[in-house]
């Protein structure tokens, strides 16, 4: 259950309009990295942790809510930047005298000029924030990656933040209203709390790799198919150890021939590791009985109830 | 600013998993007319309000807020629904040990008959809510409708509970579950009081009608025109007075013939009306002096603040 | 079965090329509150009530035809504003002349300035119109409403004619061409009279109120619950009588503490009503049984036909 | 200006409801290949020809009004085959009596296995059409292709006739009402036959290839690059003479050895064909003058006006 | 299997950055007409004639890997069109110095203005190519055509290859740089080549037309329609023969008249041609064994492979 | 520039048709974490790399070239999972005879059946697959993540591998056939392999937190705001210190309470941490000096050319 108060989590303000910054910054509000996109996601991943992993369903709620507040502060910045819009068209009849808009500098020209900024701004949201990305293009529910397992779900997060963190320092360089850059970067800063947070979740679980609940194939977990000829390079993405699993990486100079004489890699044979596909499969099922159990005996399978109330 | 308490507003309840109802139910999760087309739409309409109709925007952001609260019964009540999915999912290894899931009745075929009801909840989410409607199409921003003018958005949002309540009831019908009912009337309900809520918003705003600031050319207000012709039927919406303007409705029984001798509508002239050009543009700037000065009034033109800080 | 004439429903002009308004202007043509919306949603709508309710059916497809029509005054606009792009294209081999083009001022550093407005314009359409928003965001069939019931399908178009309405008026704000602005006041002013017609017919249909057929829970249906605490205000949303039904708004200062202390609302009792239960589930049993038996006695169970021919 | 007459362009019948057969019907309906996606796309490209090209413009608006009227087709067909859904819904207070629905046999569990068919038929749009394809994903306009230039504009509609044609075959291997097979085989005649009406317009425009203005390189038209190894084949498509221009096919083994041996393409020299740079150059300044001649001399440059009234 | 090597299929280079034009040239990176919409759709259509088919598989495959060549032309210019946004961008803290940056001449307005070309170059993907078209609208797998059957996926082929030349033909106009200009060059004469090669495969599938298996119904494939009135020409898609079934065209000057008078078109004879319903089964039937047994031929039942691996 | 040869990079094989998981398997090919989406996101992310980093451009071709053989992996997978269906539509003249389909057992009712699991295999793509998730919704540019900064791609590449990862392991629930299974065990593990490759090419990177160039606010950093309340829950993600950059997480109960008391968070003092404003400021200029020569360096201004030939 939600609650709002009608203060903003930060005290955003703005120097004067910009309606092209405000076009800018919707890809903070209606974008793929924005708020909106952000706060459904970890909301949408809650409900299925809510039960087994309710130290999780605590985190996400608490940040889903926070990255809602900071929705909030993402529209009434963008609402500012148009001051004067709304009130422009709303003077509908009156279309001789000369418009006093946008700082003062702008007659009917500099006001079409404006418009096309974002045509949506001057004639369909009358100055409002739309729900959309900075070139007009409607949020999607496919932003939003919710896959039922904490330890794919925090990874997507970490990375979200990520992204939501460098869209911020790019809007940075657009803007020299000291207010705006202020509530910038209170929001740059706190994708960088959140990203720690889902960090130290993650390292809460243990195993976390690979993500999920299966191991991986010894024969191919550790090879390298060099794809792509011509300046070639070697680092300790294709020589050494690998990161997580320690195995040894297997550089395959020539994908084609390999391929050609394994019978389409079904013969080849496990090279630089310990793992077999006995020891896979043992763990695989000492994890599967883990995870199953950890969800299975929290959840009822009749009569399943989500909330206790306290004065019941 | 947002806050989450972990109730719900209402105490949903499942008697038993059931995927093909939250199959359905999605509907109103990420479906068209669902909870959080109707959150974002109030939440958005409130932003261009804030100031100039603080009393407008505490209603939005109340209802916003309600139907956000109630996004969430609908999440819970489908991941209530697809109970014993995620489990079964985790228990990956082992596949030749007869599964015992969705109420005892199903074996692997059952399984995966029952994945095809809504195939991502069984190989995308894990057994969880997707952010799509009941077919699997993502949400979308054009769900949204907030066009910064209350004439226009409180009507947007008396159809919107319209079609949300109809869509809970059509969705009675396919679930026996009494807690499921349960819930689904209690959220029903809430259109209906909201539907009424909007209303008496709308009849505070005088006057409402047409919507926005500009009145109508009397010449093409109060004219039906055939354009579809056999079958013909006469009702209060083609002959007698107009519902807002009590204009008598002119009835062209022959469209093409009449755009044929007034050059293309140009040179008809009024009838059934009292209004006149002269009159039109009179009320035309009446009520744009009013609109545009309740709007710009409440705004300054520089370091424009959203909140103030009770402790400040 | 449709038919077309050659001319035009409005004698649509415009006095010289503008791409810039041809940009703003496809809002009307593929955006979400456009004609082709309009249209759309009352062709489809019009499928459910053809043989329970004809009058309806007659309705609906008159108006739906008259938008079609209006599409293509807007299209045909559209093209009229651009003209010249097409042409400039085709001089395709020509690049090092002088171009003239666009009122006379323009040569090349023009030409691709004005290409920025819309790139699709340029590189795409050869100078037409796109089935696209303003932003160049395609028409999606998600604009369209259409519940299968008319008590909600009415009020949906009441709500798509209010916003097709203002777009029109915002629209006028950024042109003066008169040629322009007159065809946009018809425009404008037809969904002025739709808006009165959709309601007149709804007006005929009694009771319309909740929309469909079930009423509300009697518990739930009067209640207004502060979600959104600070800046409140009390008016006619939520004190005295709701519009529809009468019933005395109850105030709920404090949501979460009234649903801990109901068990989640389900051990509240209805106040402020007479409805109970009992009248509820009878007048659901009454409505049911005249809704069903208007659709269900009109419509053949085998050998259904939609046409009868006249002179089979 | 569109005019609607009540009677369907073909006499659709359906034998018994069919939900099944409705679903898959949507795909032309709401699909990419189905009506609406023809009807709008001859539509829009109508518009860039009206003034130069008044014999295809009339041939466009007469193919796009019968696809319109195609879709009404479809559209009835659907709602006859979902016939009983609506009644049914209707009846909401009514649950515990046994439903008499769908040709006799379906009780409840029926008619929610029904509802699996889509979801929407019962939970959404009430028992009639959606503007979707046959798996709920909506129309969207980016099915058009309108690019302003006959001779590609009328290739794309001799393609989407194929494409629509394939669909309604498809479409009858499912279904054994010998009327709905009926109604389905005048559909699918129609594309057979519109096929035709574009391919004999194309042809009235002389030179037509290549589609467009320009001409093409002569050192790149007539190469044929392997750049799929294995299981090679040779054919008229890489030896021979090209198809339109009478080229000789340049068959080349080793791509990347000819790009690195030619800096990249750019020293090749033209083989297998008579045209030169030169020769190039001529023809397209030729046909450029002509094109934009057509174009440029039909329209006024101020003033401009789409429909003459004839009683004007 | 793919394969890549670094060197670009053709040597492109930019005179200097031009953030419009990169704008510009998005339409065919991830536009509805571009690179990645061919070289996916022929990628897609390959999958169902690779065992009955191969010589056309070889050609769809050589054709797509060619297009996918392509789009990373596309890609890589339009990088460096945009050469100097990802340093300036990174210079993050560097605010207050003067920005050298596109070509000299910009300080901090003009990066501001350029980014307005298309914001999300400057705060989405710092400086490098969307998946979008030049309105910034993501590239959708709705673009793609792939009906498993030849005659058809040839004929949408030879048109996409003829949207994809004149969306090249346009974009030359909106740049003087002689580098992009060759780059574009060689580009559109690849699609004219292409074009011809798939003409040259569709010639050799005999019949190909209608295309598919089923011929059409005689009584209606010579019909032409006039569903638009005034200003009607004649030409040879309405009289004299049809181009592929030589038919003589029948022009029904009044098609509701015919409609009635037909009892919905059923009752037409057929006229102007000599195959009968008779003759169209048996060509039905021929054709459905021959086209059946190719597919079904070439393919076991059990045990599918898709490839045999030379040194197995 | 691409090159293929016909075998596929893996042996992919079923034992029998099954389009049920035929339909599953689309979530892989052109769903949102699929093997398209994965190819496009490594390909877009290497054009800003390609000159100032080619290191991680060759292993970004290197995966991305791997992911686009996996693509047609899952694509040849589909397609032997749905052999029959299109030569059963190819025979389309044969309504009447007993279809013998789909492993012997299934008549036309079975074949309709199999149909709806789903209709676009029936009756658009002729059994192939087509470019869609699992529910039919097609492909989105916006699956991609791309942002110029290799510390944020990488970190994208990281969470798609994991989402990858978890949907085979999903998929490998819904099937027996152990040739697939041995197919997604491959394709399964090869996510685990890339997933190691990224995180070794982020590690070279240092710094690499935050993410991007600026440093974050030391007064925000290190808070974490209890914005949900009830069932709570402390851990390192709330307590001890943040995981990568080492501050003392700040844990505040009341955050409506914070926000009040130091005007909304402005006045905020930073706690926990050594960093200051100033420190801050040191940093993010010494990076942005770096990170801006990094990639300005490697470029030239003007005649930029994306590769050089061997021979030229």
């Amino acid at each position: 259950m939600f609650h709002h108060v009608k203060e903003l989590q930060f005290n955003a303000r703005v120097s004067k309009p910009d309606p092209r910054f405000a076009r800018l910054l919707l890809e903070q509000f209606g974008g793929g990295n924005g708020e909106l996109k952000a706060a459904m996601q970890y909301f949408v991943q809650a409900f299925s942790c809510k039960t087994p992993y309710p130290d999780k369903y605590d985190l996400l709620m608490d940040v889903a809510t926070e990255e809602f507040s900071h929705l909030e502060i993402v529209g009434s910045t963008i609402q500012m930047l148009l001051t004067g819009v709304n009130g422009e068209l709303k003077d509908a009849a009156d279309q001789e005298e000369i418009m006093i808009l946008l700082d003062g500098q702008a007659a009917k020209e500099g006001f079409i000029h404006e418009a096309m900024v974002n045509p949506q701004f001057g004639v369909l949201s009358g100055g409002g924030p739309t729900l959309t990305d900075s070139n007009g293009v409607p949020w999607t529910g496919s932003y939003v990656n919710a896959n039922g397992d904490l330890s794919v779900d925090l990874r997507s997060n970490i990375a979200a933040e990520s992204r939501a963190k460098i869209v911020y320092e790019y809007l940075m360089k657009f803007t020299d209203d000291p207010y705006v850059k202020e509530t910038l970067g209170f929001l740059m800063t706190r994708e960088v709390a959140h990203y720690q947070m889902f960090e130290a979740a993650l390292n809460t679980i243990q195993p976390n790799f690979p993500p999920g609940v299966l191991q991986s194939d010894p024969r191919y977990s550790n090879r390298f198919y060099n794809m792509s000829s011509g300046a070639e390079f070697r680092g300790p993405w294709n020589e050494g150890v690998s990161t997580q699993m320690g195995e040894t990486w297997q550089y395959c100079e020539d994908p084609l021939a390999e391929v050609e004489s394994t019978n389409g890699l079904v013969d080849l044979e496990p090279e630089g590791t310990d793992r077999t596909a006995e020891s896979v499969k043992k763990a695989d099922e000492k994890l599967s009985d883990i995870r199953s159990e950890e969800v299975n005996s929290a959840t009822p399978e009749n009569d399943i109830q989500w909330s206790l109330y306290k004065n019941k």
